[in-house]
């Protein structure tokens, strides 16, 4: 997976569709974000009766035309990446989808497709179309095995091999969230237990803040909340810590802690140069690097023997994703 | 990491540096292997004086000087390659090693070099070195996105992606063993806790086989080790296990669960189409291949939506990592 075709090849348009929003991009040729707009996923029961992932599709369609009516003008061949949570198989079909489980088995291209009327739409995991943006314009240009981790509702990760984003054999290649790393650790939406996301995602915030609560180490988070310990939310933490509060920065510590313990993992079987974290968590900044890259020299394999790993956050931020798949998409033109 | 010259270019050693013994081998010019050697792995003290890793660097030239003694002629290029357990630099120096603590920090093909006379040696990973051999001439052959995994007295990794055994930024890629699977686990040599080598290698299966000892699931096993729990090791698991002992059945069951734990994270990350067992526990065959491929299925994410990923024994057996040290070296003259 590259960048494709050269920068004037004209507008593309990327989304990224994510656990809680879409995020998409119009991406000029020159490889700047000319327009931008987001839509909340559509929080669909997936035994609702119509055809599965329709809402999914009709939002990213939506996404797309609003971006559409807000550039210039754009070419004839309107071309569409999108980047969805899950295993997308080499076909663009999302098979397995934890978090997205509306839109699980479908062939989302063509549905947008359909609704979108002729375009060229491809279809890829969201981690790796981050990673495809942030190895083309971003912090892992000029690297030659990197890895871009997004840490959001669930985990994703893009795998950069001698200077590509590698797919695997069947185009599931970086599914890092589902690394298991406690086998008696919670369930997981994907059916097993223990899997680094329980641990490491916005949900694994949310999860290690309430046992925070719970255990009266975040007396003014609860209090601002309301009382009730179930009501605090990763979102309550970051706002807290950043104001300095000791609970709040401690829940971010443990929170790195794990972060720190999967990527050391990957570490250990793919030897990146540079590893950079994307995603909704990456946004709380030097709060949640400065304790990963605290434990991580404790949790990597040879720390004293290799040179230093940089983990730095992803140039593109959130945008990541919806740009990688506008870029990925040229490609296919 | 690529096989190198035709397979018409003279003869090569190859020498496998395990926690208990040296393998080596003498290769032929068109693969085969026309002589083959084994010595114990000197068990020095790393606190002993003398030059560290001198006395395996004098036992592979040793195990060398005897292979080429018993080829017909070999012509005055010496070329050896070692595989070492550990991460090895991409100079060739065992940067670290749990497993082999007497040799870490050194270089060993320097001493080696030292000690042969003219000679190019090229110093790699072990677990990388099998690769190399089942991807050229084993069960990896024509595999573009695979896996190589040794049980032995660790664990060892090699990762083959686009068709390449690919070393990663610094040389370290594969070193899957010291992947944490359980960060309350025991501890681990490498100063962690908790390391998948801790539960589905040699020592892990001494661990599992004694915990079952202990907890009475093996009585006949340890009447036949004189009584005392302490005293049963891995092979006496293996052997009773051909024999049909339930309780020794039960362990290996154990034990293929905990190499399907790691095996379902690796695929997670790289997306394998094969994956090739080798090392000293491959050597129980299906004993052992049944009850993972067993477990793997219940492990590994989404398997009811992806292709199934082969798990097999290499080819080459314990041979693999001798055979792709002289075949890694080819390209090295």
């Amino acid at each position: 997976m590259s960048p494709g075709a050269p920068v004037d090849a004209g507008i593309t348009f990327g989304v990224d569709i994510g656990g809680t929003k879409l995020h998409g991009v119009a991406l000029a040729g020159g490889g700047g974000v000319v327009a931008e707009a987001r839509l909340a996923t559509p929080q669909v029961d997936d035994r609702a009766p119509g055809e599965p992932g329709a809402e999914v599709a009709e939002a990213v369609a939506e996404l797309v035309a609003e971006l559409r009516g807000r550039v210039p003008r754009v070419g004839e061949a309107l071309c569409v990446g999108v980047g969805a949570p899950g295993m997308v198989d080499r076909t663009g079909t999302l098979r397995f989808a934890p978090n997205l489980p509306a839109a699980e088995g479908v062939d989302i291209g063509r549905l947008v497709s359909a609704r979108l009327g002729e375009a060229t739409v491809l279809v890829e995991n969201d981690a790796n179309c981050a990673a495809v943006a942030e190895l083309a314009v971003g912090a892992l240009r000029g690297v030659r095995d990197g890895l871009m981790v997004t840490l959001g509702t669930g985990i994703g990760g893009g795998l950069v091999v001698d200077g590509e984003v590698r797919l695997g054999a069947r185009g599931f290649a970086g599914e890092v969230g589902h690394m298991i790393v406690d086998p008696a650790g919670p369930p997981c939406p994907c059916g097993r237990r223990g899997c680094w996301e329980r641990y490491a995602s916005g949900g694994g915030l949310g999860r290690l803040a309430r046992e925070a609560a719970y255990a009266g180490r975040l007396a003014h988070v609860v209090a601002g909340v309301g009382g009730d310990p179930e009501n605090v939310h990763g979102e309550d933490i970051t706002r807290a810590a950043l104001d300095g509060d000791p609970g709040a920065l401690g829940v971010l510590d443990e929170l790195g802690w794990w972060v720190a313990l999967g990527l050391a993992n990957l570490v250990a079987m793919v030897d990146p140069e540079r590893i950079v974290l994307g995603g909704g968590l990456a946004e709380a900044g030097e709060l949640l690097l400065a304790p990963t890259r605290r434990a991580f020299v404790d949790l990597v394999e040879g720390v004293d023997v290799r040179p230093a790993i940089e983990i730095g956050a992803a140039a593109l931020g959130e945008r990541a994703g919806a740009v990688g798949a506008a870029l990925a998409v040229r490609g296919r033109r």
